[in-house]
This record gives C-alpha cells, structure tokens and sequence, in this order.
C-alpha cells in the first residue's frame, strides 16, 4: 500500500490537471446543444482508460447519448466487478448563483469547484486512476474489471437498459461496484444497503369547457379546484397514512434487527430542520424520521395548479385543475401496480360534474435492496473503516437509483455504492465542489477494495 | 310618442355614426398605454352631451381617469334622475379570436361588432340622445337629470366613490338609472333586483425554504399542497354547504313570495349546461338552480399554485402553494366580516409543519337589493311591457355591480339598472357585439321612462 500511496502522492498534481481538464467538458446532457460535449466527455474517458492500460477501451454509440466500455480479465480464477460512473452532468442554471465560472474549475479551502466535480467525474475518474495505478506498479489488476460509464444518468439512463440487455455477455460480472451514489454525510462514513422505488402519476379535473365569471356562474357549476382539493385530501389520512386501499399490501415487514440498526444511526433532527428551513418534521405516524425517510413509502404532491395564479384576484370558476403525485415505494412495492391502484381509488373519488382523468407517468422505478449478507458489501464495510478509522453505518436512500435496479434486472448482479462524493456537495446545484481530500481517500479506498476482492469468497 | 319615432328614424344613420367614432376609441382603462384614449372617450362624451344641448357638460379629473358629469334641472316639481354609465372598456385580447378589428366597428346580420359595443357605449349613448331628441322635440326634458358617466368601471369604479362622496350636492336625485348592467337573456326582458356581493382572499402555504427532492426528503416535511388541499377540502361541507362558522348568520330569510318569483321563472338549465360545456349543475344542495346562482352566497376557489407545473413530472416537495377565494354574497352579509371568518376558519384547519398567511383583498363589495315595492322599478316594468310586448321578470344579478352600492351608501339613493345590452353580447370576450335592433328599443325605453317618470309618485 505504501507504493500506492507515494504514487498517488507524486501524481496529485497531474491527477488533479485531468479531472479540471474533464470538467471544462460542459457535458450537459439534458440539452441538444450540448450533444457534442458529451461525446467529447465520451472521448475523454476512453482516452484516459487507454492512458490507464486497458487497452480496449472504446466509445459505444446508443440511441441517445455515447457509453464508454472497457475491460481486463487477465485474473483468471479471480472474481469480476462490474465498475460504473457516469460523464454527463446537470445543467449549470442558474448562472447567476455560481462564485466562479461552472466549467472553469476553481480550487478553494481545499475543494474543487465546478458543475460535475462531484456528479459523477471527480468519483468516477477514481477506478480509473486506481486501475493505473496497478498496472504502472504491479502490471496487473489483482481482479477482472469491466468498465461502464454512461452519458445519460443526469436524464434517468434513458438507454442505459437496452445497452446493457444487448451486450450481456461483455458485460458479465460477479455484482457492480458503483462510482456514482454519494456517501449520506460528512461526519459519518456509510453504505447504501437500497433505496426507494418511484412511480408518478397526473390527476386532472375538468368542469365546463371554459373558465366561467364566479358571479354570474357561482353556485351553478362544479368547481374543479374544489374537486382536486376534495380528491387530493382523501389520499392521506389523519396520520399522515396513504388512504389508498392495498397500498401497504406488498410492503416487505422490517426485521427487528434492521430497524434497531436504523435507531442507532445518530442523526440530529434539528439539524437537518434547519438545513432545509422546516420548523418540523411531518409524516407517517408511528414512525422515526429515518424509518420515514428510507424505510416507507410515500405519496407526495409535486405540484398542483388551476385558474388564476397571478397577482391579485380574478373572479373566475375555473374550467380547469391539475395535480401531479411522486410515489417513493420500497420492497416489495411494484411501481405499475401501485400507480394503479392510486388511479382507481382517485377515480372512485371523482364528484359528480366534473370529468377526471388520471395519467400514469411511464418508467416507474421499481425500490431496490442488497442482500444484507452480501460480501462485496461487508468488504465495502471493511474497506471504509480501514481507510477512515471508522466503521461505516448501513444507510438507505430515499431517493430512488435507477441503475441498480436495471443492473439487478438485466445481469442479475447486486450494485454496491462506493462512492467518495457526499451529499453536501450541491451537484444539482450552484457551487458544485468535491472535495480534494475525498479524491485521495477514494484512491486509497478503491486500491485496497480492488486488492481485498482478489481473496474474497462471494459464495453465499 | 310618434314624433319621437319618426325623430329617431331620421337620425339613426347619424347615430349609428356617432356610435362607430365612440367605439373606435380605444379606451381601455386597465392599460395605462390607454389612458389618453380614455381621457378622448371623455371628452367624446361631453361633447355628445353639449350637442345634445346639455350646455354644462364637463370633464371631470379624479384620481384616476376623469368622469364627464352634466345636468340639465329646469322641471321643477318633478322628480330628478341621476343617469349612470361608463366609457371605459374592457382590453381587447386575445385579438387573435376577433372575428374583425375591435375598434374598427363592423355591422353584421344587424349587430355592431366592436370591442365596448355592448358594454357600455351603446346603452350609455341612449339616454343622451334621448335628452337630446327631448330638447330638438320640445325644448325640454319631463324631468330633471344628472348625468354621471366614468371611466374607470372595468376596473372596479377605482375613484367613483371618492368622486361621488366629494360631490354629494350636485349628484343629489330620487334615484339613479343605469344604462349599464345588461339584460339576463334575449327572450325575456327583464329587471334587476339585486346583486351580489362578494369578497376575496387567498391562502398561502409554506412549507420547507425550497423546493426539496421528494426522493431524499420525502416522508421527512411537511407537503405544503397537502397541507392546502386538505384545507381547502374541510370549506365546504358534503351537501356543498360552506363550511366556515358564521358564514350563513346574516343571510336574510327569503320571503316565500320571492322564493315563489324565482321558482317561476322559466330556465332552461340544461340549455344552459350545454352553453357552457358542463355536464350537471352542481351546488349547495336543497337549492334550486336559480336560487343559488342568483339568492344564496358561495365561496368558489378562482386559482390553485404550487409545485412544478410544466410538464411531465418533476420529483420535488414544493416549498409553498397557493390559493385564491373569491365569495358571492347576499344580504345581509358584510364582506370584510366574512373574509375575516373564513381567514380564522382557515387558521384554525393549519396543520403542523406549514406557515399560514391568510391575506384578504381589499375592496369587498357589498351586496345589494333595491326594495321590492320602489315604484321606479315598477315603472322599468311597465315600459320595458309597452316596448316590448312582454312582461318582465324580476331577475337578480349573480354577479356584483359595485355602483349600486356605492351610490346607496354614499348618496342614499337606489340603483335601477335599465340596460338594453343583454348578456349574450360577448362583452368581456372577443367579438363583442351590440344589436342595432336593441339601440332603437332602448331610445323609445328611455323616451317612455322620462315621460312616464314625470308623473311618477316617489313617495313611498
């Protein structure tokens, strides 16, 4: 390890040089205009593996967005890790919010600002650097590796799944080790055990066919903002319970043991409150915060609007009003099934006068769980207490990761989240950074995770 | 009465001319781009005034755009009317929808198309080319007239109060009559008997400092439209009953008699239906149509906000939503009294977690009745029964015609409204139109209304 260390120590300052060059890269890729930089980000990653050794690395077209793929399997009798980043990053906006320019990389008290620094191109140049290393010191991985980074995680991985159901075979492996999934918090190293599935839908309420005077009209025709609203507070109960009948069916029964490990997470509630300018904390009765926040699921209203929204008053009885829900579900939820059933219970709530029309948004995804006895993820564990001097605690995420779920249903592998980004980094924000220190831990954890795996069992 | 005809036969091609000039002033008063065509309706108006040989016929500035004002008081003995209507219009948009240019007056199967056609520059021209036929005829008016004549009614009358407080003497009659305030339908004349009132307000939700993923945060705070819509849904109760303590404590007992008025009014409601695009009457129930869009209060929601409303979904907690009020009222509720009942009502439906405002709008209007057995309403029957061959129904107006209270409360005076615009007229929309055919019945309404009113006992 000590040769790692000084290798990585003597390459600080070029290491640092490629990551801003890869952050000039503007790949945006939610936005047409920027097409070509995120093929130049595609570019950029296929260059670097190659600088790294693998010497197969290359470009690979899919209907939206290039992947990058690469591989080494010169470990015969040694397991193979799937290792995933992605390339493409979140719009920069608003502008106006950002201390320096978002793609003119700017160190700071120790961090690198710029749009992606964190999301995904400072965690996901890490493998890559870590596999250079190996090959420069030792001239071999001490495992097979198969590198996938995508270009469209920023736009739900629109075709990440057909790529990987096509090339199945290339991209064999014993489970996934994730470059992308940030770390819960500063203060407390952790691993993502799951996270919550999703599914949306669009209620909206149509009463006469055009807006109508409230005077000359009130009292003559349904209001659908009443409707909605009618509608929209019989979907929780008084505890803050979702009312939607078989809801809760499918929800997998915590173990003890699970929700005692979720107690003696220390979390401060006040804290977060004040993070995010609430005065309290609002939810399933009966529950914990943490329990709430990853372990059940929920009914949100996203949005909802309907007649006038400008300044002042205007007297009308709107033709018109609209609500759009987000589910977060967990095992063993099924994203169809449930928007459905929130369908027809909406449905069995329309009053009368008024036409009402419920739309299931397509890709739910469906919640996420590794195997709490899985090896890759007690190495994970190990590996983080080496390297931090503190063992990690085993989180869930509320938000919902796509690519495992998609790895899990394609390849059959379980994805272990290791990554050295933390979730104050504000990547979907202004002021992204990452911080320097995080970049050489990584280094350091993903050599010893990739030296570790070459003995470990992942029979189980 | 012949002489008056033949009088108004040879001058109907002037005063369709007189017509188109004042119509094709743009004045707009909401649109300060206007104002100096508001100000030239003005003076368009004087100047129809001292033609019509009302020599003290003036322009008058208020705080906003200027009334015209003249009087004309030499019948000594006989009663004084004071005569309202405006010159201000309504904007034009969406132009698009016009069928010809708004103010460039078109004459089609017998209407004039024009943007303030209806509303209410052809009624308001009636009574001064009444006044004007009177002296050309006879070199007098039967009875004494005050002319009032603003520019500010689409705009809900901003400075008429002040106007008419500052000018109390000079504005003094028996009562007022309104060549505004348009006839309920084209089969069957008819008079107003009241109006409603009305009040708003609107409701604001806060919840966390900003909008927050639903994903990471969902389940943790408090959804601010939930918050809203199980507000909203607890202001009317099962039977479309508002909900709100005290709402109904000074609503005025309908005598049998008016009920039974009412009921006999012959309506169509499913004519009605099919004219607005709605599917059933809904309402307060244990309440006939008619009853409740004209004689009892409603509390209608005019606009809901929050959330993200474009489209598709967007995954996010929103930080805040919205709602706005509007009432209808009848006597005898007071506005400010409701508003501030339904805003304690509110505040006491807040659930944890959110910050409520409750903001009322200024400027509620009062509701208004003029007394059943006033004999200028009687007389509005019996002549509108002379020129038209049928007798009128009593109708009350759903909507709030803020001058009649303005003028009972600061001049003691009743409002008769003897309007021959008829509500079908599309003012308010595009393709305003005003009937030719209702032009010359107005002239020989109002001819018969002055002579009649000279011999008219007041006294009640």
């Amino acid at each position: 390890m000590a040769a790692f260390e000084a290798w990585y120590e003597t390459r600080r300052g070029v290491i640092l040089d490629e990551l801003s060059a890869f952050v000039r890269i503007p790949s945006v890729s939610t936005d047409p205009k920027h097409a070509s930089d995120v093929a130049r980000a595609a570019d950029f990653v296929a260059g670097e593996l190659k600088e790294a050794g693998i010497d197969d690395a290359k470009v690979r077209p899919t209907e939206g967005h290039p992947a990058v793929t690469a591989s080494w399997k010169k470990a015969p009798g040694k397991p193979t890790v799937l290792v995933y980043g992605h390339f493409d990053v979140q719009p920069p906006d608003p502008l106006a919010a950002w201390t320096s320019d978002p793609f003119e990389p700017t160190e700071r008290d120790g961090r690198l600002y710029a749009r992606g620094a964190s999301d995904d191109k400072g965690p996901m140049l890490i493998p890559i650097k870590v596999a250079e290393a190996f090959l420069r010191l030792e001239g071999a991985l001490p495992v097979n590796v198969v590198f996938l980074f995508e270009g469209e995680e920023e736009i739900s991985s629109a075709h990440l799944e057909a790529f990987v159901a096509a090339n199945r075979g290339e991209l064999a492996a014993d489970f996934v080790l994730s470059a992308d999934g940030a770390q819960w918090r500063t203060d407390l190293p952790s691993v993502i055990t799951g996270c919550r599935g999703g599914c949306a839908l669009e209620i909206s309420v149509r009463g006469a066919a055009k807006d109508l005077h409230s005077g000359r009209h009130g009292g003559a025709v349904a209001n659908p903002i009443q409707a909605l609203a009618r509608i929209l507070a019989r979907l929780h109960d008084d505890n803050g319970r979702v009312a939607v009948p078989g809801f809760y069916d499918r929800v997998a029964a915590l173990a003890p043991a699970d929700l005692d490990a979720v107690a003696k997470i220390p979390f401060d509630e006040d804290a977060y409150l004040r993070s995010v300018g609430a005065t309290k904390s609002v939810g399933e009765a009966g529950y914990t915060f943490l329990q709430r926040n990853w372990l059940r699921p929920t009914l949100e209203f996203s949005g909802v609007s309907g007649g006038y929204a400008g300044p002042g008053k205007k007297t009308v009885i709107p033709a018109f009003a609209n609500a759009k829900i987000t589910c977060r579900l967990v095992p063993d939820q099924r994203p169809r099934e449930i928007a459905e059933q929130i369908a027809a219970y909406v449905r069995s709530l329309a009053p009368p006068g008024v036409k009402l029309d419920v739309g299931i948004e397509p890709g739910g995804a469906a919640p996420y769980a590794v195997a709490a006895d899985h090896p890759a993820l007690a190495l994970a564990e190990e590996v983080l207490l080496e390297v931090t001097g503190v063992r990690p605690v085993r989180v869930r995420m509320g938000a919902s990761l796509p690519v495992a779920e998609i790895f899990k249903r394609e390849l059959g592998l379980d994805t272990i989240f290791f990554s050295f980004a933390t979730s104050d980094e504000d990547y979907h924000a202004p002021n992204e950074f990452f911080r320097l220190s995080s970049l050489q831990l990584g280094l350091k954890a993903w050599t010893a995770y990739l030296r570790r795996l070459a003995n470990l069992n992942l029979a189980r």
